[in-house]
């Protein structure tokens, strides 16, 4: 067999015609090796497990299975045809003998029984909130919301620090308040509801939170500039929504190199050039990546940031997920000397998937 | 007691004459709070927990040691003086109650018996591996050079790829070739007598494995140009020699979006804006960083790349150490669209760390 033989011209064409964002033969190698590894797999196992742009997975998913290289079983599972078999070989894919016995979540580490209680408070707390699809909000799960303020602590980054948390749906202040590490704690968020529910419980247990409503989209108040340690933030996955509330973030830290930062950023939701441009932002900003860590944090399966992205057709049963398959990698920047933000004043959408798939095709 | 009473700028200013390296109040607290986290520990453990500069931790220990704030015992360990515990009870510094029960190195991950298999192979390797000091040669320890590849392995990264070692003191190619799943593997070294044991060990074993003499001050041969999908390296760790090693490694990779590299980078050789200098080649020659590991390689204690870096007269009789200290975080890189080299021919030092130490002060 040949190249001709299976076109792969035409699979990588219907693939990228599906969503309009063009595939390579890189993606379609990468795409089978991990479904070679790892199958029967459903499509949200694979998601979570690839490193894939989610619509380079949706686009070969759809013409893979068109072209009958693949199939899907009644309860969802996905796995290589006999010609997509053949395909993965003739293109010398090969199955790897995985070379760790287990690979445990959150590495293995597990919570002190203090942490296991604060993890217990925020499980109960995120049922009083409701997330607001108006402001993009879209919560990690309790579990991966403790685990990342657990990361910064072990880091010896939040004690007797003051901390911002930029947005924060995730109630990370809440989290960081019950730690009882920090110094000051800010919770600065659009959602006057979301601040009220922190408030109450803050007052009711006596924890030292402050809250402070405002559009992050809108400078910076002049008297938070320049107070703060360490932020910390999970923003929209878009190459806009991450670099400004990082920007925002540098303005509230204090102008002193070695302040700390932690983002979410996803390799799900954003083109591989899109990543590209945000690392450029974040380099310009004079933060220095010291850890990112792939697939750290957990977003709940229904409620994410993709949600104008659509199956297709040939999976639509599977519609909404069920289990968890949207994750972050978590990221932890330090100011370098002379670090700056980004934006003043913006206006635009910070959640805007589809221009960041057009811009950085 | 206020500040004038402790002279915290005295204090700075006799650490910073120590090494001629500038030394500021976030570096005081972020030593001297891992310093209360962990005391008593000894330099050694010290170095391999913070995330300090090595010379913003010798100029510390010896500012401190010698105004006694800190005190050494007759095994080696530092703890804080009574003036010390003052000193940080002054500056808000408080112990952290820990979130995790225990942090396993390499995350847990265990070798399969298979793997475990190749260690023991690349143990008895190491023993006719000389290092060659004119050559900044400075070997992982195996388990290092063997979870390095594992890592890359389990990221699907190297099963049927074809795949370049540069700099291979490490002998990650015999590795990459034991486990049976990379395409081609090379070795690319400067050194004739390494290059010769790893042949002997592939000819006797029937490994496919490549060999290459070559300086990677000078361009890279034009029939390997564009002819891999994977790179390896360890450089040695000043700005000028992982910017030149990675931008060998682009010319090396095929030429489109989605080649990958892996890199070791220690934040105990570099000076932070150093670091950023590093990712801002990185992000200019179109490397996307998706992960970064920290602490994840480990360098044997005696043997290290700081040769030059002189422990300060308070802790000489523990010079040289025992144990790891010296470790280098684990860093992935995937190219984006147009990714290119940074360096053509190279003629300079890419071993000067003492020149990074002033340029990046």
């Amino acid at each position: 067999m040949n190249r001709a033989e299976f076109d792969l011209d035409q699979l990588l064409r219907i693939a990228g015609e599906y969503q309009g964002y063009k595939i390579n033969i890189v993606d379609l190698r990468r795409f089978l090796a991990l479904l070679l590894d790892e199958q029967p797999i459903d499509l949200w196992d694979y998601t979570r497990k690839s490193d894939l742009y989610i619509r380079t997975i949706l686009s070969l998913l759809y013409a893979l299975e068109r072209e009958k290289f693949l199939y899907i079983d009644g309860a969802g599972m996905m796995s290589l045809a006999q010609r997509g078999g053949s395909l993965a070989d003739f293109l010398g894919i090969r199955k790897t003998a995985k070379p760790f016995i287990e690979k445990k979540q959150w590495y293995g580490w597990e919570l002190t029984p203090e942490y296991k209680e604060i993890l217990e408070i925020i499980k109960e707390l995120y049922k009083r909130v409701n997330p607001q699809y108006q402001y993009d909000q879209a919560p990690l799960v309790p579990e991966a919301a403790v685990y990342k303020v657990a990361y910064g602590i072990e880091k010896g980054d939040f004690t007797g620090k003051d901390v911002v948390c930029i947005g924060d749906d995730d109630l990370t202040s809440v989290i960081l308040a019950l730690s009882g590490l920090p110094g000051n704690v800010l919770a600065l968020d659009i959602d006057k509801y979301l601040l009220e529910t922190i408030e109450e419980y803050s007052e009711k247990n006596r924890l030292r939170i402050d809250t402070r409503e405002h559009d992050l989209c809108k400078p910076v108040p002049e008297n938070l500039k320049g107070r703060f340690d360490v932020f910390i933030t999970e923003p929209p996955d878009t190459v806009t929504g991450i670099s400004l509330f990082v920007s925002r973030g540098v303005e509230l830290l204090k102008e002193s190199p070695g302040m700390i930062g932690y983002c979410g950023i996803s390799l799900i939701a954003c083109p591989p050039q899109g990543l590209l441009e945000i690392q450029k932002n974040l380099t310009n900003m004079g933060l220095l990546i010291t850890d990112r860590i792939p697939k750290y944090s957990d977003y709940p399966p229904h409620r994410t940031e993709l949600k104008h992205v659509e199956v297709p057709d040939c999976y639509d049963d599977f519609y909404p997920p069920e289990k968890v398959w949207y994750v972050s990698d978590l990221v932890r920047v330090k100011t370098a000397i002379g670090a700056k933000r980004m934006f003043e004043i913006f206006d635009g959408d910070i959640a805007d998937y589809n221009s960041d798939a057009e811009r950085f095709a």
